[in-house]
């Protein structure tokens, strides 16, 4: 067979991993009968480390975007700049020159998939993204060929290395927040400007390309719910704990008839829930077809040869022409209805809060009064400790049964407004009894 | 674009439920834009199963195995009548007549693998056997196309739900068992006739499956070396949970540069392990890849449902012709060297074993004498209750470091012969410290 020639655009520390795949005598090579060339590596700014993968003479090193996309023998575009200017144009030029495509990049395909998707559709053409969701984890390809015959219920994913490695440190080395996330920079695990991961917004990118592939919709980005482990206190990894749950930042979307919920945001899951012991950087997705039941899919999210694994997966799948049919073939990559998603006030979850009471007689009446008026049930109370040195107010926690997002928001507004409540200091998670 | 018209050869409860999802508007429909239509169904026993189906009249039923063969506008066969004469007779005509094939026959592919994945090739055809090992685990999906690019260096299954529902049972439930086989048959869980389960020999064909594409071997199902879980005792399950370990019944790949072993054996794995807590009919399979580091994927194994949306996806991608190039392209499909393989004898790993022992001064040091001269070092010693009523005997639970089959099996023939011990009631189990 002829050889599939490859434009890699950015070589970062992923495209590194794929550059030494591609270049290496290994796996690919015997496993593929037909050759796979690295032809370009396309970069503007890392010039220098590039060089340092010392290229053979036949790897042509450019910054010329458009060079690779003129040269009629590059058959795959492999797109690793991130971001969603630059990116974006590379793909829709490398679909109009005719080449197959390959990304990583969950910011664009959430911004602009339904685009994209529509131009490879045009153009004959494929796009495989399984890079852009945790990391090695084959959770793309499970959604896009492996459940097809599946009414998918729920998705729920730990898809976002940096929170989940914060979260797991908080619990496990009883680590504050700030000092957590330090550390995970430290690790190299966080940005030095963690605002995309640890707001969530990562994950509610990683959400709207599961989404569509699962539920058969496009998804506005603006459209998810969103909140991230910014607010996320220590104390309340312990009192969960000690009602036997675990803190996660999920992404979850569940369809019921014509119901569909995609949210993100801390949750508390039971202990012996397969995602509850996912810990560090791992990632894991839990989805729910009404054939397959559920299926949980666990591997390193965030680590830099597992990404380039998947991209290597995927350049194989379109030199082999695995995916030369699916965006003819799949509805999903189609004209998709926009996502109609229940108001995140209308959800329903049972939900842990804590309040700091003044410690006298009376107060929980009072609470209770409130959450009994906005319809919350209260499944457990525990007053966590006695107010030490002269410290008027303890922490108090409860736990509701199933209830409303607005009445619940509605209560803890009423509640912290009470003259017996620190209001300032009340936190308040959701509860996933999956 | 043309419908892609079916045959389905056999209809037990995996064939009702994918003639089911063929046959209903549902998901298969809405994600597809090729229809996808159930033109026969084949079955020589349960024709009146079959009409309860109450088929359409364009769906025909026949008990002819070569009618849908000669009906050229037939595109796939999907082989669900088991067993490895007819169905490999079936597959075969299948092949030569131009179709691909769907199967979920794990003993036909271990043992005449080799040869039908060679007469697809020669054929231009594909099989697709993602229903064959884990249900709808997408294991197959993975290593076929997915992880591509890695060099597997381990692989481990519980990839036989009734084996895993029995040792679950025994643990949780505290049944001999006896009794827990006993329940998983009530439960639907075993065949009236469990050998095949029972003794690991359905484990090896998964096995056998999974090796050929983890590590581009032909596997003699022979060579593979295989203990069911017919010998374990319940207290033994007591015993390792009392020193931190879960028993399974692993299928286990493990290549290391030349070495490749591949054996089916129970195994004691540390609680925490992702694999240690998969109870029940789950299927989990975890595989290290030095790219994709370790990746678990887990769901129902011996669900008739979960298998057959297995087929249905596989059916969805021979339609989509996504596998249309993967018996040309992929070199596992193609002529691969037979497994060359590590003795049995000749491999490593911790062992557990209880003794019973007399219980009188001397006889830990006899013993220990006999595991010294084998080259056996002790871990751990407990003496796990005291001789109850008058017995003399008591029972001794070792851990020894890691060791070799060969002297562990010959130091425990020696210690069996010794006069303070009990031999007849000695059991071993392997330890994998993964």
């Amino acid at each position: 067979m002829d050889a599939c020639n490859v434009a890699l655009y950015g070589c970062g520390t992923v495209g590194m991993g794929v550059a030494r795949a591609l270049l290496e005598e290994g796996p690919l090579n015997a496993r593929l009968c037909k050759p796979v060339r690295l032809a370009y590596i396309v970069e503007t700014r890392r010039r220098q480390v590039v060089e340092q993968l010392q290229p053979p003479a036949d790897v042509t090193l450019t910054d010329d975007l458009d060079a690779p996309l003129q040269d009629e023998d590059v058959h795959v575009v492999v797109e690793l700049f991130g971001g969603t200017t630059t990116a974006r144009r590379v793909v829709q030029r490398a679909l109009a020159a005719g080449k197959d495509v390959v990304t990583a990049n969950k910011a664009l395909l959430a911004e602009h998939g339904d685009e994209l998707y529509e131009l490879a559709r045009q153009a004959g053409r494929s796009i495989a993204f399984e890079a852009s969701v945790g990391g090695g984890i084959p959770i793309i390809a499970a959604l896009r060929n492996s459940f097809v015959g599946d009414r998918i219920e729920s998705l729920y994913g730990i898809v976002n290395g940096t929170c989940n490695y914060v979260l797991t440190r908080m619990l496990q080395g009883g680590l504050e927040y700030d000092e957590a996330l330090a550390e995970a920079q430290q690790m190299g695990y966080a940005e030095a400007d963690p605002a995309l991961d640890v707001e969530g917004h990562d994950t509610a990118h990683k959400l709207a390309v599961l989404a569509r592939l699962a539920f058969g919709v496009n998804v506005r980005l603006q459209d998810i719910s969103c909140e991230g482990i910014t607010g996320v206190d220590v104390r309340d990894l312990r009192y969960a704990a000690a009602l036997g749950y675990t803190l996660k930042l999920l992404a979850i979307g569940m369809r019921d008839g014509e119901r569909l919920e995609l949210r993100v945001h801390p949750a508390l899951l039971r202990r012996e829930h397969p995602l509850a012991s996912i810990g560090g950087v791992y990632n894991a997705v839990c989805v729910h077809g009404h054939m397959v039941g559920e299926v949980v899919l666990t591997g390193k999210g965030a680590g830099r040869p597992a990404t380039s694994s998947a991209v290597i997966g995927d350049i194989a799948r379109l030199a082999l022409g695995t995916y030369r049919s699916d965006f003819a073939g799949l509805s999903q990559f189609g004209r998709v209805p926009d996502a109609e998603l229940v108001p995140f006030g209308r959800i329903r979850t049972r939900y842990y809060f804590r309040l700091d009471c003044l410690d006298r007689p009376g107060v929980l009446a009072r609470v209770a009064g409130v959450l009994g008026e906005e319809d919350i049930s209260i499944a457990s109370v525990r007053q966590q400790e006695l107010a030490e040195g002269g410290e008027e107010f303890v922490p108090v926690v409860f736990m509701t049964h199933e209830a409303c997002e607005a009445s619940m928001q509605k209560a803890l507004q009423r509640i912290n407004r009470l003259d017996v409540i620190r209001g300032r200091n009340t936190r308040m998670l959701r509860v996933e009894d999956i």
